[in-house]
């Protein structure tokens, strides 16, 4: 089992396996140095990244953003040695040997697991698996979307997966590929790592899944091979090319190969060999080398087919030197991730005619009429919704669906696949060139929390539409009612939360959504008819500031401070009324954004909040996260356990969320 | 299409179509007089039902609790009219015609989705699409377990599932199949409700797979039946109890069936039909009776099935009696969730030793080494790891696996199946006589925070092992790094999350989680090794406080009271040497759980804070949650962002939580 690989039909001088040995010999040396990390899937995947680097993959090191360049995605992201390795001995200028001496420590680009915006090369950060399976179609899916908008010529690249077992018995693995497969998004190759071996040991303890039949099931092509035969790992890649539907190619190998008694088990997966293994691995593969020393001819038979790629990428600026000058502008416009110039001014007529108009709408139907106006003016959204497009109202005029085989629309029927949806949308963004939205209730950000935590992680500009986003959605109670989510979404690091209060500020929000170049937003809408809170016309995204002074006292200074969100702002508006009869003046501040307003300066912030007076907050939500905001007399009134099923403005009454019960909570505390 | 289905082989007067119409009439009027629901699925799948339910279900209506019924689970959930009318219809006491007609409004045992505990034969709640097949996923493996436990003839039931397309789109569905299949659960029978449509439209739009290819996959039996032909139905249920493997019944059906224009189209799905929907739909069953009204012959044949369930409870009952009756005192206790008598003792006994011992372990360790402790103590604990073994400790002495077919072991290899473990843990507590427990990385408490969530809304005894808990998981770097986890863990309403200290914390917390009939606990568990703090035994449960002073300040009055949880104890610790070296007198407070301490009364909440000393609170996590403790001149000392990869020590120092940084937090506020 660990003869070595059969020699290519290589015209340099130097062998396949003296090729892929060079990737095993960085891993496992880069791992003891480190004295953490998995050699396991470097060591064993090796001969395949080979094959795929040095005859396939279309990139070039010195233009690692060319936007045509394959898309190479390391799903099982623990084994980030391989790509590290790989990016090294291709000639990626960021990636150092250095850098891989310095693997698994701060500030090295050679994190645990491979980051996005670490180096060139690193298309999406992975290591939960699954996340890089599913992030991939979305590439796939991007790629075809603006093959489509664009040329084929321009944009026609393949998106390439090295996935794991790991990453086949998540779940989201099988939202990735029915929705891969429906879609029929021919030039998605995932490679599949198939060692029969996982953490726990033997994948045999935990999985008998036949995973040719099961990815036939969802219309993929596949075909297994040994992956230590570098001409049968070929001849499959050669024929996922040309098929007509997703393709997986399941690479049977032996994890840790070379390793001389720890090979073909679970001892390789997730720490260093040892000195003694690591000898006798360079033994048992030919490799005399010192750690990190990689022989002159090899390097520069690995330089070589990144140079070639450099030849690959100038051919392709002359193609799009050759476009039109307006499509041409378009295009970088697009890839800068710009928006059109006359963005902001169409976002304002809109709010014009907003404020004069005065709907009464539900944010969510509010956000529909804002991407009515959004969508026309702003090709790159791609929009979608995992099987509640009536509900999210994330459909507009003219947005055609995406089909199998039929790229040219603007919207994705996701299915009933939230986690397969968000991870599609980090794909999405990461490709480049569009800007994807998509919805569900806010209640199943839980089943998409992973990707949207990497949405964070990677600074990407996905926005997620989430409605029907409290006790307000009524019947469905409380498997449907969110309470804790939009606490635990504004606890994810860099992620905008956005709970807007009224047509306006919904276009607010999805004007400052749509300008977070390097951030992910969740728009947390309502189910239920709101009244609209700014009919005056303010120039400014009020939204933009987090929070700002709604309603001032009506006479004298100010005794109470209502704070509150989305639904929640007019039942402050009321409550406001009730305490100004009885003659205590109140403001309502609208916080539509903590993260926005924590990001205003200090004076700001206290001014808003209103120093000395009593702050009352109000949400349809635990309490969580309020209290920097409420000082020592502060109260709340909101939620404190889970919803119910009922009519929803009898739910307001039932956990009572009134105006009458902000009123008294201020009084309580004057 | 709408013919009504053949007449069944049915000796009653009553027909099949009779009693399925019921069925469709009761679902449809509910709706209609809530005016909000979903008539669609209970319409269409209300043949199925009937046979299922006349003809195989084992129940009785009379005790919902007994514990050898067959588990019925709807895991298309939406159409919760479905089992409410069946369980009017058989005659359970608490699902009065009057609960039919209060559907969806507060405080009626109809509620929007079937939630458990608000009637008997509500066998978990559903909703949140794919639950359901995962829970009852556990269940069967539930039922396979206590049987090799107990015996086959007092344990030997089926688990039933009716799952919609959008519960087969769910990751979660890959999962749970994949684990069934492998597991061979073979008593577990999942009818589908394959009627090709969703909520956005035809499931074509989003949706190719090969259901039942995909099964097979996954080592199902498969059958496909129309699923009006009941005795089609009736001959692929008693098929699918003699198979060897667990069964898809793929049950091609007409969504809405009976309704005349909209039956097969979305339209059905999630609304009332609307008045002359429902007079047509009256005319094409032939169900000339009013809303609400079944004729006393239907009736009568409904209770009549449930009334047979009578007979077959009682025989059951008297092979209980039978028992030894030692092993039928252990049943009983199981079955009520009563911990062994000698359980405190054992762990009183444990602690004391390691009071003396003060043991350096990571409190994984500790939970493995209090695991050692418990597990042969108490043998109703089920154990398991989503493949991380080795890593969460989970695994003890004498523990085996569950193997497929050999259900005798107290183990389970989950598989990296995080949100299948959950909802699997969710059905095995529901189930009764076990006490599920399994591990993964508290940072992909993510991936199974749908299931989590249920767990705490169920009031289910589900103890989640979450380990590698903060940065201090070190070089696998920000993707397997909680930051924000604990935080949003401690939103979740009902849920305890405990973060122990030390080794005794950890017993203690063990203790506690397995003490909650009525609530799920996540421990959060080091990577790293921590000194012992809890040096002195206490014969009281301190973490049971949630927070408790565990060191006094030295001399003087206190000034400084530091607040901190699980690794970062150590860190208080030594500031507090820090500050007091400077003279300033400073107390440390563990805080191992917010939910304990905020139900301990306000004296002790107050006096254990340190009233008018400055509080700083020390958590590597974000500050959310913290505040309503710190009072107006509090500070934190944690995480603001996403963490890094790197030795843990140099995260730490990177990210300046050390005892330094305590301590002058502490002084500035002086």
């Amino acid at each position: 089992m660990l003869q070595p690989a059969a020699a290519p039909r290589h015209s340099a001088p130097v062998s396949h396996a003296e090729m892929a040995n060079a990737i095993r010999a960085l891993s496992m040396d880069a791992v003891q140095a480190a004295n953490s990390g998995h050699p396991g899937m470097p060591m064993g995947m090796a001969d395949v990244a080979t094959v795929l680097f040095s005859r396939f993959l279309k990139f070039d090191p010195k233009n690692p953003a060319w936007p045509d360049r394959d898309r190479f995605v390391l799903s099982a992201g623990h084994g980030s040695m391989l790509i590290y390795s790989l990016l090294y001995l291709t000639g990626y200028q960021d990636m150092t040997l250095d850098e891989l001496k310095r693997f698994r420590q701060i500030g090295a680009r050679t994190a645990g697991h491979p980051e996005f915006g670490h180096a060139g090369g690193i298309e999406t950060t992975t290591g939960p698996l699954g996340q890089g399976i599913a992030t991939a179609v979305g590439m796939a899916l991007a790629e075809r979307a603006m093959a489509a908008q664009f040329n084929d010529k321009l944009v026609d690249h393949y998106t390439y997966v090295i996935a794991g077992d790991g990453c086949l018995m998540e779940g989201i693995s099988h939202e990735a590929i029915s929705m891969a497969g429906h879609l029929k998004l021919n030039k998605l190759i995932v490679l599949w790592d198939d060692n029969l071996i996982s953490i726990d040991g033997p994948t045999s303890l935990s999985v008998s899944d036949d995973q040719i039949k099961r990815f036939q099931a969802s219309g993929w092509a596949t075909i297994a091979v040994d992956g230590h035969d570098p001409e049968a790992v070929a001849g499959a890649i050669a024929a996922a090319q040309k098929s007509d539907k997703p393709s997986l190619i399941a690479c049977r190998t032996v994890i840790g190969y070379g390793a001389p008694t720890k090979a073909g088990t679970a001892a390789t997966h997730g720490s260093p060999l040892g000195a003694d293994e690591i000898k006798g691995a360079r033994e048992k593969l030919g490799w005399p080398h010192a750690p990190f020393e990689i022989p002159d001819a090899i390097l520069s038979a690995w330089r070589g087919i990144g140079a070639a790629g450099t030849a690959k990428s100038a051919a392709w600026e002359k193609l799009h030197a050759a476009l039109p000058a307006e499509q041409r502008a378009e295009w970088d416009r697009r890839l800068k991730g710009d928006l059109p110039a006359n963005f902001d001014k169409t976002i304002s007529e809109y709010k014009q005619k907003l404020a004069a108009d005065k709907p009464k709408w539900a944010t969510r139907k509010s956000s529909q009429m804002a991407l009515e106006v959004i969508n026309p003016a702003t090709p790159e959204t791609l929009g979608g919704s995992a099987d509640l497009t009536g509900s999210n109202n994330t459909k507009t005029a003219g947005l055609n669906p995406v089909k199998p085989g039929d790229y040219s629309g603007r919207y994705v029927y996701y299915g009933v696949r939230e986690h397969g949806m968000a991870a599609a949308m980090n794909g999405i963004a990461l490709h480049g060139g569009l800007i994807p939205y998509g919805g569900t209730f806010l209640v199943f950000t839980d089943y998409c929390r992973p990707s949207i935590r990497l949405s964070a992680l990677m600074e990407q500009r996905v926005i997620y539409v989430m409605t029907h986003d409290s006790i307000g959605l009524g019947e469905d109670g409380p498997t449907h009612q969110p309470v804790e989510h939009v606490a635990s979404l504004r606890a994810i690091p860099n992620l905008l939360v956005l709970r807007p209060a009224d047509a306006v500020e919904t276009a607010e929000a999805w004007q400052v959504a749509l300008q977070q170049k390097h951030r992910p937003s969740v728009l947390a809408l309502t189910r239920q008819d709101l009244p609209a809170v700014r009919t005056t016309h303010t120039e400014e995204n009020l939204v933009a500031r987090g929070g700002y002074e709604l309603a001032a006292a009506e006479s004298g200074a100010a005794k109470v401070t209502l704070l509150a969100t989305g639904s929640e702002i007019a039942i402050a508006m009321t409550a406001r009324d009730l305490l100004q009869k009885d003659g205590v003046p109140t403001r309502v501040v609208s916080m539509p954004s903590f993260e926005l307003f924590d990001a205003q300066d200090e004076a700001y912030q206290e001014k808003t909040l209103g120093p000395g007076t009593v702050r009352i907050a109000v949400e349809a939500g635990v309490r969580q996260g309020w209290d920097r905001y409420l000082g020592i007399k502060g109260g709340f009134v909101g939620m404190s356990g889970f919803g119910a099923s009922g009519p929803y403005e009898q739910l307001y009454k039932h956990f009572g969320i009134t105006p009458e019960a902000v009123a008294a909570a201020a009084k309580q505390r004057l």
